[in-house]
């Protein structure tokens, strides 16, 4: 029945197929397309950061790097995620809206999107709302050397891993049933995901241990003091 | 219909009514011992943790203030939080259970945690594997004036934070109808759940500023050793 006309519009593809969509319009788009605009801008935005960061005078390259997965990142959650916390009727769009497509087509890998689970829109919330500003407060916070430049680091860092974790646990405790096969589940479900788990524990690993070394430092610096 | 006896077991109190609770027992305590023992068990532990600080040579009184919070809000986490995450049918419960009493009573502030929804549970359960232990890490690290110690407090009252945001946020997007009447809706959602918001909150804002202040003494500390 996928993709058949119904009296209620159109059958959708996903999957519980109980799932309850009325007024659904297939999407417009191919896979192709979505990901390429996707990959296409991002690649534009992170060279021009990186291009950007290089006129900041002696801004290491790793820092460089992290502008870019920041300012990445950051318009992410603004643009695609905030787009879909504040359009639940997205996919009803009778018209072709790139980012009404990437939810139409995201959600082949979980469903819970396009049904709008409770769960997956409050995350996706968090993170459209606060964490994305943030994510682009720190590209300017690494540039100007910022003293809070790595708590913010690992504060917006934590966010994303506990916002993943939310989602992947109640997707589990949903019994873990919303992807179309097991293509759109690794690819867009696992693949795409995985980013936000090893990049923020990374980012998470090296800004901790910079603060703790910040605070080593001040201590050192105390006792020497003292012993004067 | 309330505590009537049918022929599935006893009807529940809850809020919707039509939630099914197969087996459904009713508590057996009443509101003021079920908080009279919370009550005293924590005024217990948090005088046990001021005596306790109090031997710690040199420690300002409002870190020792903080010890006795996180020793507080690391047990509820591990001990009441975690019963309710690994004891899905605790509303079975046929004899006087302390821990599944609190979770019967409170359900009537919130269903939703005798209904085991999934956002509920996924929430709960990072609070009481992740942040419960945590909690007393960061009570050794208060005492030994540990360099992670101020990091390691943004990250538990950031994700303390998180968890309720999203707590808050799916029971809005859900209807916000899961209370037996007003006074359990103030008293347990309400006024219980908000000292998990201002407390956090300051803590972050201490902690956010002393982590500021250790990068700006280093900062200083290179620019002097550059001039000289």
């Amino acid at each position: 029945m996928a993709g058949a006309e119904s009296s209620q519009g159109y059958a959708h593809p996903y999957i519980p197929e109980d799932l309850s969509l009325p007024g659904f319009v297939p999407g417009f788009l191919s896979m192709s397309t979505i990901v390429g605009v996707y990959g296409g801008s991002s690649l534009l935005v992170v060279s021009l950061m990186w291009i950007l960061s290089g006129r900041v005078a002696k801004l290491a390259k790793l820092d460089r790097l992290l502008m870019c997965w920041w300012v990445f990142t950051g318009l992410t959650h603004m643009v695609l995620e905030g787009y879909f916390v504040f359009s639940p009727q997205f996919y009803q769009k009778t018209t072709p809206h790139y980012l009404a497509e990437v939810w139409k087509e995201y959600s082949k890998g979980d469903s819970r999107y396009v049904g709008r689970d409770a769960g997956v829109v409050s995350v996706e919330g968090i993170t459209a709302v606060l964490e994305g500003p943030a994510c682009l407060l720190v590209t300017y916070a690494i540039a100007k050397r910022k003293s809070y430049s790595h708590v913010l680091q690992v504060a917006i860092s934590l966010g994303q891993l506990y916002g993943t974790a939310v989602y992947f646990i109640t997707s589990f405790l949903e019994g873990d049933n919303f992807a179309v096969d097991s293509f759109y589940y690794y690819a867009y479900y696992i693949f795409a995901n995985s980013f936000w788990v090893w990049i923020p524990t990374l980012i998470v690993i090296r800004s901790w241990s910079k603060i703790c070394a910040a605070f080593t430092a001040q201590e050192e610096k105390r006792s020497r003091a003292k012993k004067r």
